[in-house]
Order: structure tokens, then sequence, then C-alpha cells
């Protein structure tokens, strides 16, 4: 079924109002007067709709029903990942939303290639956040991820600390695998995932992360590059907290 | 430790004969006689050597030791995956061969976008060897995995099918999940993933993978792109069976 999102405030007293960019979509889909869609508000909530009036550029929808959506996960995962050169910022994006991240942090670290300044950062999270609200149609998510940068890596540490589950995605630690990590922390709600840059993390800086209490994690012998890391973890986490175990 | 691969032909009674490719390496590297290195033979063996001679485009150094890489997991693991369109053969390659697939097989399939024919699978094969190549070299990888083409849907599944454990992942699969089929198969020592294209499978190569033997496996309720299904499926498998658990 057609499926896109509209703000929580456009759905009012059984009736979604419809704005010019779901027209859009409705128009392009040939959706006619009569005919179901699902309408999400972005907060994961679904909402099967009847539409009812297509005059002007906006449209009415009756609410038929309505129901928590079945493609958002049961724990809540916030990615956490140094500012990659090139594009490949998009595909750590894109790819965590289809696999399930509830956000997505850029932050600055010391051996990152690029330097990216408060209005660089406004500028990108701007763009990325775009194609976070791309990815979760196409993948079926009931939310969009936000997608922000953290001013710092002390900004981010301490965020990451605020989860259930703190993992610090570290190519030089020897002994504590992803895995058996994953299954101490069968009960947590909140995971987030700290990845590093090209250059990977240095040591002070996984001295820091330690000290404020996250776990230093290792994914195996092979070296990842930085846009695959986040995608691996979050894949892991989504895997082994039972969130890949059903379909639609 | 610097680290390339030169074919195991050229490894013979203690020393390994350095071809312009290594050389040209060692060079940029700024290697001089006497200094230790790392050559892998591509076939799952590490040899540290020491520059003995670098008198011409070719090159002699002593083997000082070897050991089988430390890189390589314990399963085999054969990525089938349906022709995409554009670059993103490239990306499953690249990430498969970080993720430390053993080898990587492009199929075509009724709902693919593009139609490739055999000349043009020969040419992107060949093309995608070097990704290859390159990712394994860039992962620490002991082995380059080999990127080939099935000639039909129906052979790739013949292939599949030769594998411990034999899976088809498929989106509208309704009861069985990917955590559940790894933990029945966790004695399985090779594993086939098979991918479908933009367009999903159809029904009708469902039946036909379910009949051969395959299990048809549902990855979770989100819809995955077809360069991202391969891998979070072989990122599971690595998981599952323990390939993530030690560093270097």
């Amino acid at each position: 079924m057609a499926r896109f999102f509209i703000a929580a405030s456009n759905i009012v007293g059984g009736v979604a109002y419809l704005d010019s960019k779901a027209m859009d979509h409705i128009k392009v889909l040939r959706i006619r007067n009569g005919e179901t869609f699902t309408v999400c508000d972005g907060s994961g909530t679904d909402y099967e709709c009847r539409l009812a009036d297509t005059q002007g550029a906006n449209g009415v929808a009756q609410v038929l029903s309505c129901a928590p959506s079945g493609a958002e996960p049961s724990v809540k995962v916030t990615v956490f990942a140094a500012w990659p050169k090139g594009d490949k910022a998009e595909l750590i994006v894109q790819k965590c939303v289809e696999l399930g991240a509830g956000e997505i942090v850029f932050f600055p670290s010391s051996r990152c290639v690029v330097k990216v300044d408060a209005a660089g950062a406004q500028k990108k999270v701007m763009r990325l956040g775009r194609i976070a609200e791309e990815a979760a149609k196409q993948s079926g998510r009931g939310v969009i991820p936000a997608v922000t940068a953290a001013g710092s890596f002390a900004d981010a540490v301490k965020a990451a600390c605020g989860h259930d589950c703190a993992l610090f995605l570290y190519e030089d630690e020897k002994t504590l695998g992803l895995r058996t990590v994953l299954e101490e922390n069968g009960k947590a709600k909140s995971f987030a995932l700290m990845t590093g840059p090209e250059g990977g993390f240095s040591p002070e800086e996984a001295d820091a992360a330690a000290k404020a209490g996250m776990r230093s994690t290792v994914m195996g012998p092979r070296i990842l590059r930085c846009e695959t890391a986040p995608i691996c973890a979050l894949t892991a986490v989504m895997l082994m907290s039972g969130n890949m175990q059903e379909g639609k």
C-alpha cells in the first residue's frame, strides 16, 4: 500500500489533512477519491486512510484505523559516527535508517580527514536529514530518524553514555568481541554505537571513552572501512535483540 | 606492517620473488633492503619476509616465517547477489570482501532492472575482481575472494545448494527469521546467501529455490535495498559463527 509521512499535527479528529508534498505523491501514484493508503506521522504510528477530497493543492483523508508502525525496532539505537570524507556520510545515513537506527549523530574526531566546523555541520545535517527521510519512506519505517552533529568528541561520548549499553567500536581492542558484549546486554533497551574516522580512533580517545564508561569492543580481525563499521555494528544489535526475525 | 599479495607460485624454497606490482608497492612505502613486510599468497597464508635484493624491476625477499592469515573466517560464505543497477555491484563486492565473504556470485533474476548478457557479465566481473583485490588488501584479508557470474537463476540456485546452509533472503517470507535459521545451523561450515534485485524475487523464483532445498528467510520488517541485504546477511553469519569476536 502507498505510504508517506505527514506531520502529526495534521492528523486531527479522525481526519488527515494532506499537505502539498503528500498530494504530489498521491497524484504521482494516481490515487483517487475513495481509495486507501497509509499515512505515517513520523513518530511511530501508521494511519490507514481513505482519500476524501482532493480539491486544490491540499487534500483531506478519512482515518480508518491506526496502529503502531510494524517496522520500528524494540530497541533504540543511536549511531555515533566520526565525520567521514566524501559522500560516505550519505551512505551511513541511508543504510543505518534502512537497518533501524533511531538516531544518527556525527562528531569530530582527532584523526578525521575532513574538519567540519559548526556552520559546515549544520549544512551537512540538513542535507543528511533529507536522505534519512527518503530512506525511512523507502524502507517502510514509522519514524524518520534524526540526524544531528555533536560539537566535540567529548559531547558525543557524554551523549552515548546516556544509553543502557554504550559501545566504543575500536579496532585495537584485544579482548571484548561484539557478540559477547551484546549477549551480556540482552535486556538493554537503548544502545549507542560509536565508530571512528578513516584513520581510526586515537589511543587518547579510546582512554577517554573507557573512562566515561563506554565498553571498548572489536568486530573481528578484518579492518572495516569507516562507513562499513556502523552498518555492521547496527546489524549485529538488530539481530541479537530479535529485531530481524519477523517480516512485514 | 606493510602487506601485499603475490602469486603462491612466486614463493619457492624460502624465497619470495616479488613481481613489478609488488615492487611498485615497496617503492611507494620506501621499504629498504633488510626491512620486513608481509606477503600474502591469496590462498590464506601470510609470509613474513625480509627484503634482500631490489635490483631491476623485480625483487627478492627471504621468507622468515609463515602462518595462516589471522583475518580469514572459520566459515566459507558465498554471497549470491542478483545483478543490481548502477554502481551497486561495486558496493556489494567492496563491503562483502571487507566483511569476510569467501566468494561473490552475481546472477540474473526475473525482476532485474539491468539485463546482463554473457559478454557484459564477463566484463563486469573483471572489473569487480579488481575491486575485490583492493578491498582484500585494505581489510587485511588472506584470500582474494573470487567474483564470478552465474549464467542463470537456476545455475545460481544449484551452486547455492552445494553449501551446508543455503539461505534465500526473501522479504515475503512470513515465518523464518535470520537469527533462528543461523542458530539452527550453528555447525555449518559453508553458507550460501542469496539476495534479490531492486524489485525483489518473484514468487516463482521463491518456489523454485524452496523446491531445490534453499531455506526462505526474512531479515525483519524493514525493506532493505538490494545492495544492503547481502551486507546485512553476511554480517549476521559472521557474528553468529563467532567470526566477529577477536581483533587482529
